[in-house]
């Protein structure tokens, strides 16, 4: 993550003005307002502005004309009873404002949650940034032969060494092949005073999927957790997993009631089927079940036994 | 519009809570948060919750690591350029949170305007208010003879006198025996203690459309902006616009320049179809353009001649 | 249900035109295309027409050239898998459009699921029909005393015979004077010639939430699944349940493997939080739990225990 | 656009499966069905299904039991007034399915229209084809220097061709370390049986951003509507206005009565703000009017000359 002096100060200004707002206040999140937490190698995430506290929530279940209920206790009953019943609607009257650096090769998976507001920078505009990611070596996994679409093993050695030699020097070549076909640089200093250069809206073509962009990205509340549930699960790319990981750590300091709830009703939890709802009630009676009389295929059975901690 | 006292207070002791906050404040939104806007005869529209500021959509357009230009000037440049070119994206970036309060009518109206968040105040758990619409008289007109869906003149006296005895007769009625039926009455006592009464989510069938009902609506500023672009229009049915104006008033007060900018780009805006503009550029040049010879049919030429003040 | 023999005919002369077609075509829905089956008492769903079949969705699922697999076991096993894993976007590659009748409370519930789309007939441009809901005496039942939303037991026969009458009642009177504002009868007719009638907009407004409407209602098979695992449930009010129970024997004349693998992975199956899981494994490796050392209120016990068949 | 001989047979399988169906049959769009139309270099758009017809919207806009009306005449009437009036609902019971190849650059920008359905081919489970986008010499324009995001002049011989060269070398080389990194190649064969090879979901990032992907896109017609209006506009970038132009020959042969109505009411027609309409009337008046006193910045100023033909 490499912020210009010119960003820093930016966000320090911002972080010095406090103003005083008749609005609810969630202190836990004014703590983190604008700066970057970290991801990747040159990623972050950071919030940009928020809407609404715990109580918001119960507020707005409960159609009030104030504040909703007085005691910490009530709204947590209320707000564990909201999720664990999937009444989604109150969850959605809290709203959250990110600015999101990451590779676009991520963004395309990330854009697929549609029912949120993103505003993305323009490489018709303006010059994409020389920023591309590379994996740590620990994270060169090699094709799962288990699972279609996950990782196996880490790479060895110099397979590993190998793979990071040539991501670096293509992701070089292409930017400095994007430049010359711009005849910009990435200041946007013109190289060569008798070209016209490429337009932006083509060269940017050549960049590869490594590379970063950067988006305002808002959503509320229901939606963010239908987010953090899907892409901070183990089965997620890793690439992905770390911001929602991040975003993770955001909501705590935002929502400490609601971070609770969903953390043991959703990412804690699980889903049975009414096959594997009538197996765990037949172990559960002492039963011996074997996968050829449970009605499931191998793998259903296998991921079965792996949440039940059987093998 | 009939706050209790306990409503009233808990509105006042939110508007005495200011607690410092580093996000974009926009003082003239801050100065109605909570108070209700009254609407029709018992209804209102109030701000529970809003984000962003006019800056936060100039921010959000660059993608930017601080506010967005310091100068108001470069700002409404930027969000009329926005706004002009159906660059929707940075308006999105807004949000805002009402509790509104309106008759079920038009609640069903409304609630057709699907990219919003809603929670209402539910029949199934809790009584409905003994609460509902009658019009003003001179709001008592005729089904208008030209446009199918319209209004036309005002009833006369007596007719008008008829319908007004009939609405309220029949709103009274339809809640004695909602009561009755819940051998409950408006407040939840109880009336007969040897009666079970019947469940909520029944007996409600019983009311009239005119009956208000309540709910939370948070939307972000672009759908809001076509919100408002139907229902504030002439077309739209007045116990709708009159929301929409309301609604309008709020915008001015919370983002002054996006406000100019739709009552500019939208409101006082039209279209034109390509035989529209055609027409439009004969007439600029001179020529005599007929309905007959134009192409459109007689109830097309007539809304095109009203758009440019011809009839 | 009262369709005319205009209706009727209407119907009979769209099923009578068959047309050949190079789309995919499931013949389950082809033998029920167009004709309404009854819900309620004067209520109907009825299919006026579908995108895709069983195998469209492995066909999208592989972005594929041709059809998908020949065989309906591998097709069988990826539904499964893709259900089971929520992999939802093949899913939304199925579409249907229903012309349904219900009444205007559960159309309130109904159009809380906003992604679909809607068009309902209109009580601004035409005279709604003279046919409103009255339970049958069985469905008379009290509010439930454990559960706030819900029914109990059903009322005693003088309370039910008197909440019959009264709504019947009233709903006759409502009608009437609808019409007399209208200064027009059901079908149209003016009532008095020296009248002018108030604006069907205005009138309507005097109906009871228990009149029906009528819609076009097109949705995706993805958010059709969502739809009927909310209103299926034995939770959801009786009156909108019976609509979600016509439509699963719809679903399962469409597309009879996805109908499977939903009856499996979402009707019959349950959800367990983090402290729900782990009371199963210890239950499982014969440990007595009990509530106050689960960590769960006696509410969400109780729920568990239900789940697991234990009261 | 290279259709492998079984992809080929595929679709010619497709092709000589007619069915009877009872549902609305649109005989142009039939002819048009699963053949691809190319599109750029290597790129295609094919229709894969299709629900309803322009009577379809007729049908809906009425909530009618039968087909709509049996005139063409007043079908198009109706729907001229529907898209006049931005009557939106009833466009939205008509859907459409493309199976769509393009660039991951286009396919960035297309995926920002939110409400369709996508099923994309996926670089996690399965090794991306090799083939790229290269512009035709004609398309490699200069940054434009009036417009910031638009296209200028075509580049001379010399820089035209060195672009051309670094495209396809820079292509060449990614995909060809893509396939060492993969340890396979493009159909599957290992290339070291020593190596394990890196996950394909990590590989795939070596890729540049002309390299094509491909995906099933289903939406319904309103929201195709607003996607042609933007994409197959004069500022759209050129690359994506390619494929909205060959949809709009598919709209033509699918809804012969809506596209007539939707090119003059949005492709030929136009936008006035409050001020422009003012400016209009006193044209049409035969004044002089300036850009000074016309209370429009220069460039509104030239964008309203440039529509009303005077520049």
């Amino acid at each position: 993550m490499l912020l210009t002096p010119e960003q820093k100060s930016e966000i320090e200004s911002l972080r010095s003005e406090a103003q005083p707002t008749l609005r609810s206040v969630s202190p836990g999140i004014e703590a983190m307002l604008y700066t970057p937490l970290p991801v990747l190698d040159h990623g972050f995430v950071r919030v940009i502005d928020y809407m609404g506290t715990d109580s918001a929530i119960v507020q707005a279940a409960r159609v009030s004309y104030g504040r909703g209920t007085k005691k910490v206790n009530e709204d947590a009953g209320l707000i564990n009873y909201l999720l664990r019943h999937r009444h989604t609607t109150p969850f959605e009257m809290c709203e959250i404002k990110f600015h999101i650096k990451l590779p676009i090769f991520i963004a395309r998976q990330w854009i697929r949650h549609r029912t949120a507001n993103v505003n993305e920078y323009s490489g018709r505009y303006s010059i994409m940034d020389k920023e591309f990611y590379i994996p740590e070596p620990q994270q060169l996994a090699a094709q799962s032969r288990l699972n279609h679409q996950g990782r196996g093993e880490s790479l060895e050695g110099a397979e590993a060494q190998r793979v990071l030699q040539l991501l670096r020097q293509d992701a070089m070549q292409v930017y400095s092949h994007y430049e010359e076909m711009l005849n910009e640089d990435a200041t946007g200093k013109k190289l060569d005073e008798k070209r016209d250069g490429l337009a932006r809206e083509l060269a940017r073509m050549n960049l590869s999927l490594n590379y970063y962009t950067q988006w305002y990205w808002k959503i509320d509340l229901h939606n963010l957790l239908h987010f953090l549930s899907l892409r901070a699960d183990s089965h997620a790319q890793y690439e992905i997993r770390v911001y929602a990981e991040a975003m993770l750590e955001i909501l705590k300091a935002w929502l400490p009631i609601t971070y609770a709830a969903f953390m043991d009703y959703r990412i804690g939890g699980t889903s049975l089927s009414a096959k594997g709802l009538d197996i765990v009630k037949r172990m559960i009676a002492g039963q011996q079940v074997t996968q050829e009389e449970s009605g499931m295929s191998k793998g259903e059975w296998r991921e079965l036994m792996t949440v039940l901690g059987k093998n």
